[in-house]
């Protein structure tokens, strides 16, 4: 990190989402959370639970979030705790498994999909699960899962099955179906939903997903997975989950004047804000184009999300670059802006993902570079051909 | 858990280490933690660190406590932390496995060996890893990797390699070469050390280990792996036991009267107290024995650690019952003691091993229930050969 100088680095790369520091630092002493020497030291939360590290509080604050906001079903459902939803959809995926097929099961998502995906599946090159690429072009016989983030990371776009035809398990990666990013049209209400604290209320370092898991056997396999991979959940992390899931619930049910509003409006004002300047700079460079979205109605708000067709509040801008430039990642980091590669998202290099859930400093810096681009002379088409 | 009644089963099959809470119920504020709600959101915790993910505060704190303890060697090593020890076993077997091999790696350990590494190694199937058993008796050619526990989980005993080769690449798994449980005889020098809240300070429920890793490339793939699998560790877990070993690493240095000792010579004490008791009580069913451990030199005490032979301060019993008893887990869960089956531990079940990290009262009334043990009917000789 290079510190303030206007030159310097802007990682964009990671969708750290230090926006959100500011609305923690508005709450003071109401998210902090104390936790004496003594507290939680057995390696057990809630013996009489399937999922025996899942603490209460934690349990109960997500419960009551859900209900708020009303983006998930949540009866009848098990409530599985992991150390991110990262663990959680290997945890889905040991779960969904068969453990004695004669070849491992084929694991798809429709591109652009989470860069995580397939060294998530592939890493210990497993005899149970294999990354099998884009689910739009998956034609083999026999079982799959799919894995279905919608809205999606990268593009923001709602989702469902991609794979054309029934027969596959589905995991439901919901990280950005909250109100800051995405209408909520209705309750999700899928065999596995997975969330995560990380963008719901940008606390990353705390590593907090849940999942909500229709069958007991399957949540009783995913239980298993952690217990194998890490015996359960970081306590310190569910309790100070619990503290500020209540914050996010109580700025909601009380919310206050402009300056006190809930988390929600906060960022999804500032999030529509981004987009609008991100727009602005994006036409007036004419190098890029970034993906359009239609309104929605928002049960949450009670109101149409987007009133000006176009406008967005995503977490990530999915920027294409247009001809003659080809490889957008490098493209920009010439501006000392670092990005993700659509390559990383099973499409090609003209796309990049960019976060837009850093601090305002490096928002502005980046949209400052974007708006003074201009074609470099190694990609003018008559240099390309000269070369 | 059915409350205080004197015939409620007690759960000893888990090393849950709650006997530590007494200790840091006494340290009152000084151990206690506060994050605000704004602190520590993003994913990083330090950039220029090959471990990106590790707190400066929390490695400082290990690297004090380990200066004081004299139980590692620090210097020149990576620190890499994980979601728990399990985590970090599970990331140097990534490291340590090729990944190109034709066959996977096989992972051995001397029975008796830690029940959970045979799951570990094999959960997923994996084609780079493959459990192989007993340390002991592998006679494969080829690379290896070789988990070593010392001392040894579940039997106390201080170990080295068990295969009859060199050529292995080996994991020390050192969670209980602390003064509490062991002498240390001279600060751990290995290519891959693990360490643990969960055994040093009690701390199971933070899911906090630590590994010091000679090897800049395989410290480099264990980071890597800890990426995959979680994208970090749980900061707030992180800062919590920076400041617990900080709480520790005090007592020692200005250890108070009796009633104020350090946590080492709080547990020590307690152990060995509980130890007496058990060989008592075992001695006097005539039903059981225990192994026996040799006099050793702690220089961190700076005395001998068992000035009467036989005695122990290790966390678990390992428990062998003789003849007519065949089955010892049975046998003990009629009187509803819980206990893991020597079979978990690669061994025979005439043994069990039984946690003496659980709180007093539980521990009290094991030993009440040892001492009135009588053998039963159907274990008789003449009544086994009768039907």
């Amino acid at each position: 990190m290079a510190g303030n100088a206007p030159d310097r680095t802007i990682n964009l790369d990671h969708g750290d989402p230090t926006l959100y520091e500011h609305f923690w630092q508005e709450k003071g002493d109401r998210a902090t959370i104390v936790i004496p020497g003594w507290q939680s030291m057995s390696y057990f939360s809630d013996l009489g639970n399937l999922c025996w590290f899942l603490e209460p509080e934690f349990a109960r604050e997500v419960l009551r979030l859900h209900s708020i906001v009303g983006n998930a079903v949540t009866e009848d459902r098990h409530i599985v705790v992991g150390t991110g939803s990262t663990q959680l959809v290997q945890a889905a995926l040991y779960a969904l498994s068969p453990q004695d097929a004669q070849e491992p099961i084929s694991v798809v998502s429709a591109a652009p999909y989470y860069s995580a995906y397939p060294a998530l599946v592939d890493c210990l090159k497993s005899g149970i699960h294999k990354w099998a690429g884009d689910a739009a072009k998956f034609n083999k016989e026999g079982p799959f899962i799919e894995l279905i983030t919608s809205p999606n990371n990268p593009d923001g776009y709602n989702r469902g099955s991609a794979v054309n035809r029934t027969g596959g398990k589905l995991v439901h990666d919901l990280a950005y179906y909250w109100p800051q990013y995405a209408a909520i049209s209705s309750p999700a209400d899928h065999e596995i939903m997975l969330f995560t604290v990380s963008k719901s209320t940008g606390h990353a370092g705390m590593r907090i997903g849940w999942a909500f898991v229709k069958d007991r056997e399957v949540a009783r396999k995913m239980v298993k997975f952690i217990e194998l991979s890490t015996i359960g959940v970081s306590k310190d992390s569910q309790l100070r989950a619990a503290t500020v899931l209540k914050v996010v619930s109580d700025s909601c049910e009380h919310p206050g004047p402009a300056s006190n509003q809930s988390l929600f409006d906060e960022v999804h004002n500032l999030m529509v804000a981004r987009w609008r300047r991100l727009r602005g700079a994006v036409k007036q460079s004419a190098l890029f184009t970034l993906p359009d979205f239609s309104p929605a109605f928002c049960r949450f708000r009670g109101q149409y999300f987007e009133p000006q067709p176009g406008s967005s509040s995503a977490a990530f801008a999915w920027l294409r670059c247009e001809e003659p430039l080809e490889d957008c990642q490098v493209f920009l980091r010439k501006y000392k802006i670092l990005t993700r590669s659509g390559r990383q998202f099973g499409v090609g290099p003209q796309y990049v993902r960019i976060s837009l859930l850093d601090r305002d400093e490096n928002f502005n810096l980046f949209l400052e570079r974007v708006s003074t681009m201009d074609l470099p002379q190694s990609a003018q088409p008559e240099e390309r051909f000269g070369s």
